[in-house]
């Protein structure tokens, strides 16, 4: 194998690493000087000059950042931030020629103004695996935003460019299942949130028995990541507890004979995608998906934690004077202090009379500072359009369950007549729909015409 | 099947529908009223009421759009044009913070002139087919753009948003072969701009030959339709004359036994995607699959048409003064304007003679006002990397050939070792990088110290 | 790259190719020496001594096969029913051994009485491509055995083989639409036997209108190569002439809106799968993809070509004595005898008129010697359980209409719970089941107690 | 949705289950009336009259099959043996055809004494899951034949027919790996018999290391059924023990530094399927697969169990008299029988010297009463063309190892340009294939010309 052989040799690592050889790749220089490298090598990609190899220069620079101490990363981050924002000059000239020429200098403005960031990340995702390595890159910055907030406009361009790459129209749900790769299942056991997965016999119980269902968010360019997923029951009432829904020695239910489907766990997989909202569009198709396979269900709930509860109402309890604790109830909820409480029938009762009020307070009428509700769960979906159905003191007794909302888990329900009407409501005056139920368990103070929970 | 039938139907259509049932979707009303109709659509939809039925909302507006007749979507351009540019209060005091705060305000400033535009074709994506709804309706704004130049700033967002969603990053390269879905066969022909296909027989002879490739760049979004594709022959010699490839009389070589893969014709299939570039990607990638396939390859050239050479020659003929022409060569160039003179091998001989010199000149000399060559296919190829290679003066003799360069055609050769330093040549300092042979066909004025060719 | 890649080279084609390197490849020996080169390769593969490279000596044999003139090749199936039988000795002891030890030794009798060829074929079949080489030599053999009728042993074990291999079980069925792979879709053009298709757009209008299906059965190992396939059109009602079905201009009707499924032409593709029966299966199976997909269908039926009609007229006319025809309709009938009378569309309604009784007694009342049906066509449907609905005279007036029905044509309706009812009638009793409509045609002749077309 | 509702309901279920409705499905009936049914309907299937429902009749029978108890299934059996054999008339009649016709009539001899349980098989394979279902019927009746060896004329006839179906032509090489489905990966773990699969962990470091690769053979009609798998492990000398292959915490190699292929773990999965031979083809492809993927690979070679080695080493040990063990051997094998010797160092290493050449023995000279060497795996390797490699006395400590080869393993080597000739030597000659190493383990007896170990 002569001359052509190392001719083809040549040919394939040339196209894809030609960038590469004109430069040292010692990895024994300091790291300040291969955050500097790597900056210059931006520079050369966003240049004309890096054209003819763009691919091989993308590939070659998320490999040197993929290398990167922390500290480096960090230094990377900054170096995004003060030397990858817009031109100033050209800013400048594009709003004075605005100040002159109004609209139709607009466009002008609008490209001056773009963090020249934004197309370097676009020229990133030249390189194969570009996105995910994007992805990987932002969740490092946002890690690294919890002490430089300076950062945060490098990840509004990473927002950005996501809000537009991630749209709805390019994800692809798939069902999960038992037939699933495993390199995809073994993703949910990791990214599962809300109620852990132990291993993968309680992984196959959650997607390979008949009344359980699971599905996800694919987009094209991960195939092996899932976006998001939701796990759902079928059942033959709304659920009152995490507990029996997880439990391994459950009765199995045949799929024809549910009427109720359960959405208990949606978990976001990506932390690079922060910001990015996919669970409203996945409740709503899976819920279509799920329809038009069992035709006989008629409900479509979920079993949510709520995960701001337990702060909230040990805020109030701490605090002097609150409107909606009574002497009585303060009294009542110091059994919240006392060791294994929630072992003993007897105390989950009373505490469960004394809580169900004031956890219909926390949702109906306590608020932000903002005026939105205090928790992030029922903002997500009563913002979806669905209806808060119904409040179950003692839904989740895990260490979990107990430590965040004291046990506290509720319904919210999706019927799908109401979703645009609900939504409306919520999104438009700030109300939150709830049910008969639920509203019941509060009563209005006449004195001062506002909710105060029924003791 | 009583109450849970008509409950699942109603669900289903309920959410993808629920946004058209409150609104006449009459067809009766007039034009006027249609845009104005879609235009409110468009603004809910941006505005956060639209959010709990956007992808209903978003398939009912394309729907519409759909079934628009041309002066009406021309009307609603306008609208596009006039009312969903970025909010004009806010971009203004976006520009004084950023007076005052400077890079701070630069994130803000940018947000704020973004056209809403932006946001609401990024919505319209939610819709099923989405993406090829909006391709289809920038290629409509590019035709009305023809006489409405005023809608430029639409087409800037179309193409600002394009560039995004169709990154290299996510495209597929795919084989086009006879086990191609037929679907997608037909649009090859369609498509193909450069040497038409006459029919499916034309077809299978182009991508069903042992010794012929076809291959595609797809987008997930749109699995049924290449963006770009390029035909190539594997042969034993770079070709002069396109007609050898095209016969369907050839005799077929083994695909083992060619040394020269030759890029025959190069098609952009969807002009709503005009300024995304996907050439210079597809080239390459495919140069090496099939250096990869077929390792005793040594050569990759092009077989290009020459589409602005007959007009820039006709204009140096009629011009008083020409640099290039010798009076003999205006004599002998008399010939082009005599009937079927391509038909006569010793016309064709003596003009190929004459015609030789100023193709070189017209490639290496000739410049646009701006500097650049006046070949647009010469730009791109040599942008990429590639080098002129040779010139083929009778290299197409149909009549297309002979309209738009009186029979002449040229080779580009793309080297991998050699293509950075080509595109740095050329991109960089404006150079023509051409064989040898190509150069000597041109001797240099030692009074002007200018290219001339040599006659 | 040095040994090693030789080593590997060696490797790679010694494991598929060993097995021919020892024999000379020279073809340019005779074609006996051909055949007996063949024959001999034939018994190393069934020998132990093949075993080791089973898969490269049957790749070997079949290539050498596929490279023979027809003359050769039928000296090679004239070995293939010499030399491959059963080997006689073994099975006179074997016979010995059952008349001694009875049902214990019918294993070994069957054993014994196998030819050797079921062997050989199944190890034909380790080569890539086996067996659809397979297929193709018998569809060869079916042609030599046209004047080679004592080949028909070797012809009922590729019957026997192909029975077992094609087993419905492993047979899958998928729809042929527009995104079906051009090389399938040619195979739809060349293998529709019943109306021949024109060209790829009559194709396109078959397979790719809103208000057309066509569905194939595949089997795994031959994937590119449909077995049977059936053209569907959904209708309004029960078609009575093939013109309007393959009309390009007819109007399109809307799936929803069909309220019959028409299968007007079943086409079986693979010679060499003769007797293999996949149209029973396939029907049923399609009737009910189309049913689920399409559920306001209350009417399936096909409308049939009537291939046994004309001549069995032609020879009721020429004979003397006929049961069936009356003077007056030997008179009648002489029109059609005169040219072009089926453009007239008096004629056309006179004959109807006289061809309909006529028509009902041949399917009614006329039989083969064997006693079942003369139409061939006939004997499938009504086998398969389906009822004869319809007689429509002057249903097929293209050339090969005329020729083998003199534009005759039925509908057979498939009624799923008629089904297994009609089969059994007429599969156990002979008796055919058709409708009142049908029926009417006839009278019965109270002399004789028989059918009597009605005049 | 009225009648047509209904209709299509009926319908659907119509085709497929016809045939249940008229019979009763009470499984209140005895157990010996349930056989009785499903002999009669096995009847029914195998008659013309089951023709229309076959479909459905099949998936009848194999469902009341699944749901029978052990007893009945056997009872079952016993009528297949009895009932459905060939029929002992047209039998007759057929060999005294046979008898004045000679060869002519030889063909329907063999049909006449085919099974009828033969084409019964076949047409439970209309059922959908036929396939798999039948071979976990054949499954259940090999458990039977342990006691009931009159049954084992059924099971020829299924052997006979599987060898039909799962002939190599039919059969798909998939690698197995972390991207593999869950469904598959869990049969990898129950299937392994040579080496355990411990957890999902174990699992993963087998198929998704890099120096790991992991190849099965699938059927078409069995799509989550791996039928056989191998383990390879890529390493750089041809290992002597199983322990660093398994080893959790072993190095990882990169694959393009492995030289050495090693087959260190075969199982059959399919039970039902005993008989039909696939390791011989597997080995094969997949030495063909890894050679084409990684061409510095330059040995393949097993690392094998030595199932029959304990047995006849303790056989020999017990004998008075023995031409292999020597009374020094005796004496130092007396070592096996002391407890925990195999975590001694000093012991292994003496045992290793005194184990070699009694192993050579075992292999090259010892030999069943039919002639061939007494290992099985010997007898698959040596028959599949490779050579006797190396003997490894401790190459497998584990408890296993211990009890069915006192710790011994063998490696066997494949030399693609050697297998034809030594599968030549061995199956032609019963000559043992040995390396030089191996075969200097024993010295030839000049008294006796006889193999005897080197002590």
């Amino acid at each position: 194998m002569g001359s052509n052989t190392s001719f083809v040799a040549d040919l394939l690592t040339s196209i894809a690493e030609r960038g590469r050889t004109l430069l040292d790749r010692s990895h024994r220089v300091s790291g300040a000087t291969r955050v500097e490298t790597l900056a210059e090598r931006c520079h050369t990609l966003l240049s004309g000059r890096g054209e003819a190899s763009g691919v091989a220069l993308a590939a070659d620079i998320l490999d040197r950042y993929a290398h990167m101490k922390t500290g480096e990363s960090i230094a990377f981050f900054e170096v995004l931030a003060e030397k990858f924002g817009p031109d100033p000059e050209s800013l400048a000239a594009a709003i004075a020629a605005y100040g002159q020429n109004g609209p139709s200098a607009v466009a002008d403005l609008h490209r001056a103004s773009e963090p020249r960031r934004q197309e370097l990340f676009r020229r990133f995702n030249l390189a194969p695996g570009g996105t995910l390595s994007l992805v990987r890159m932002r969740e490092q910055l946002m890690e690294a935003m919890v002490r430089r907030r300076d950062l945060a406009e490098v990840d509004r361009d990473f927002a950005h460019l996501f809000s537009s790459w991630f749209n709805r129209g390019f994800l692809v749900l798939k069902r999960i299942d038992w037939s699933t790769p495993a390199n995809v299942l073994e993703k949910i056991i990791r990214y599962e949130a809300v109620h852990a997965i132990r291993d993968w016999d309680d992984l196959r119980a959650r997607v390979d028995s008949p009344d359980r269902r699971c599905y996800a968010f694919f987009h094209p360019a991960l195939v092996d990541e899932p976006l998001i997923f939701v796990e759902v029951a079928l059942m033959k009432e709304s659920p009152g507890a995490i507990f029996p829904i997880l439990d391994p020695a459950r009765p199995l239910l045949r799929p024809q004979d549910a009427t109720t489907a359960v959405f208990y766990s949606i978990s976001n997989c990506q932390k690079g995608l922060a910001g990015v909202s996919f669970g409203n569009f996945l409740i709503k198709q899976v819920l279509e998906e799920i329809a038009r396979e069992l035709p006989a269900l008629t409900t479509f709930v979920t079993l949510s934690p709520v995960p701001g509860f337990r702060k909230w109402l040990d805020a109030e309890r701490r605090a002097e004077q609150s409107v909606v604790l009574s002497a009585a109830d303060r009294k009542a909820l110091e059994t919240l202090d006392t060791p294994d409480w929630a072992e003993k029938p007897e105390l989950r009762e009373e505490l469960a009379a004394v809580l169900a009020p004031i956890a219909a307070y926390y949702f109906l009428a306590a608020r932000t500072p903002k005026g939105t509700p205090v928790d992030p769960v029922a903002r997500f979906h009563l913002g979806n359009g669905a209806r808060l159905e119904r409040i179950n003191p003692m839904g989740d007794l895990s260490a979990k369950g107990l430590a965040q909302a004291s046990g506290l888990m509720v319904n919210y329900r999706y019927t799908p007549a109401d979703i645009e009407k609900n939504h409306e409501a919520f999104a438009g005056k700030g109300e939150i729909v709830a049910s008969t139920q639920v509203r019941k368990l509060l009563k209005v103070d006449p004195a001062s015409r506002a909710l105060v929970p029924v003791t």
